[in-house]
């Protein structure tokens, strides 16, 4: 193909305030272990005052999708609203310096809202708990989507978190009609078990009219047809799209496609923090998917991604994804 | 003692910008390998738009050490300039999250100046590069001091680095004069090889008029006295104050007190970044003098907490340190 980007993804922009917890502090502060949740600015204000030290890694999810595949010299851009802040700059910076084309307008300096962040809280057994204050991240609109660019997408990747916020599902339908009136076609994560059920019915429609790959965990497969069977709902899903790929942890992934499921195994992993696992996974499996791969190849690309991410803080990669698969011998 | 605190830093406040460079990197853009230049904010742009991903983490040399102090339970406060934005909020954050008071008036958000920062950039064999862009840090003055917590200061520990800047000079004297008037003792380190060659004079005055202890390495304290030999260098130091403590790379430190000079091995460690191993020896040095340790078991508190920080990205402590302490059978 000749289009200017093979994937161009959608997501809120986040910066990343990693820090270590106990559980009990978790327990204490009625913060739900293992899921995000969205806080508002007052509420972000009284947890990071009670957290310890932190590092700031720019983050979101679609964004570390976007960071992966650039990383390997895929063709990316990413919309996503920042503030002119220094958060902002911070986040524009990392997804530029990573080969990502970031051209969103930015939210000028008299919005209410500051740049997004997450407080990442990191337990002992390296599972991450995210409160999130999403800031201007929330107000992307339809005018913030160039569809000049999404026709020249191979892929678009939305993310299910950008679900939240009032004029999300507007810019979506933007994108997706650019894309797709383009020949372009359309993948999409779930993101995370709550926001399913905060998102049920729009998600089933775009996933019944317009996804052609569909990237989610167990749980959040479980969520969306409200199945506790993942193999039922696995084949509820495979039955609208041509392609799941649905995480199953430590087990790696199961991949839905021409009726047909795979299984590719995870290898064993230190974990040391969980975030960015699902971004990271997507970021390999797309690095598959757009060269040629087969299934099999493809997935364990998917889990080798993920297996570098959850090794080490923070959701953006530190080695070399494509030597990464190299070693693996998938390349 | 009763005082209040048991260590008060003054020091330049700045958040780090962490990336990873090659060499021809640092060749390309006139930057020097392994110390520290200050920039001012277009250079400061212009590097960080060609420099790669990078993560944020509190730095500041003095403020790495009262965090150091803090994170072991010593009594401590830090004094250095913020602004009210969001760098400045991260800073005061993980400074008071470690355990030490900081109250030191913000600049406000008409300041033309940012809270300040440094692109510190880590070459492949662990050394740092640091671009430092002082910000409001520079204009730290004298109403800033508050005589009272310096009164309530077993010991205040003065930045090398904060000599740079309009009023330091005079804000350090006041500093000095009510800590000493209350009975308090007066550290410095020499903080940079470059920062030595522009204020030696003011320097040695200090020195030689109200240093007890004295923290430097082998290359600032060789500037110091313009003399190539170490061993001089040292003499000359130790006439002046009552304990030198001159860190010497991976051969660990040397310390002169009483007319005596011992040497503390330090343990061999994989430097992943070399940034604060001064700043930390600083840490474990102050643990061991407070708590009226032996010379070698000071100096050698000093060696291991240096040589956790340089296992690591950043130069905020992540393991105990009395747990290392413990470790090494050093206490």
């Amino acid at each position: 193909m000749s289009k200017k980007y093979q994937v161009v993804g959608i997501g809120n922009s986040i910066v990343d305030v990693l820090s270590h917890v106990e559980d009990a502090f978790l327990v204490e502060n009625g913060i739900e272990k293992g899921i995000m949740t969205l806080i508002d600015r007052e509420r972000a204000t009284e947890i990071y005052a009670k957290t310890g030290p932190s590092l700031e890694i720019s983050g979101g999810s679609a964004a570390n999708t976007i960071a992966g595949l650039a990383q390997m010299g895929i063709k990316t851009a990413y919309v996503g609203k920042v503030k002119d802040d220094q958060l902002g700059a911070i986040f524009a910076h990392d997804m530029r310096a990573q080969g990502a084309d970031f051209d969103t307008p930015l939210a000028l300096p008299s919005h209410k809202a500051e740049t997004g962040r997450c407080m990442v809280m990191v337990s002992p057994d390296g599972e991450r708990s995210m409160n999130t204050y999403l800031g201007v991240s929330e107000f992307l609109t339809p005018e913030d989507i160039d569809e000049t660019v999404m026709a020249d997408a191979e892929w678009i990747y939305l993310e299910g978190y950008r679900f939240d916020g009032p004029e999300s599902h507007a810019a979506f339908a933007k994108a997706i009609a650019a894309c797709r009136g383009a020949g372009g076609k359309v993948a999409l994560t779930l993101s995370d078990p709550f926001c399913v059920e905060r998102h049920r019915d729009a998600f089933r429609e775009m996933i019944d009219n317009h996804v052609d790959l569909l990237f989610c965990n167990e749980h959040e497969l479980r969520a969306m047809y409200q199945d506790e069977d993942l193999s039922v709902a696995l084949r509820l899903a495979a039955d609208e799209v041509d392609t799941v790929a649905c995480t199953v942890g430590a087990n790696g992934a199961y991949i839905w496609r021409d009726g047909k499921e795979v299984h590719a195994p995870a290898d064993p992993v230190h974990l040391v923090d969980a975030t960015g696992a699902g971004d990271l996974f997507a970021s390999g499996f797309f690095f598959g998917e757009l060269n040629g791969y087969d299934t099999l190849t493809t997935g364990r690309m998917g889990c080798v991604a993920a297996g570098e991410i959850i090794s080490h803080i923070g959701a953006r990669p530190e080695a070399d994804l494509k030597t990464l698969f190299a070693k693996h011998d998938l390349m």
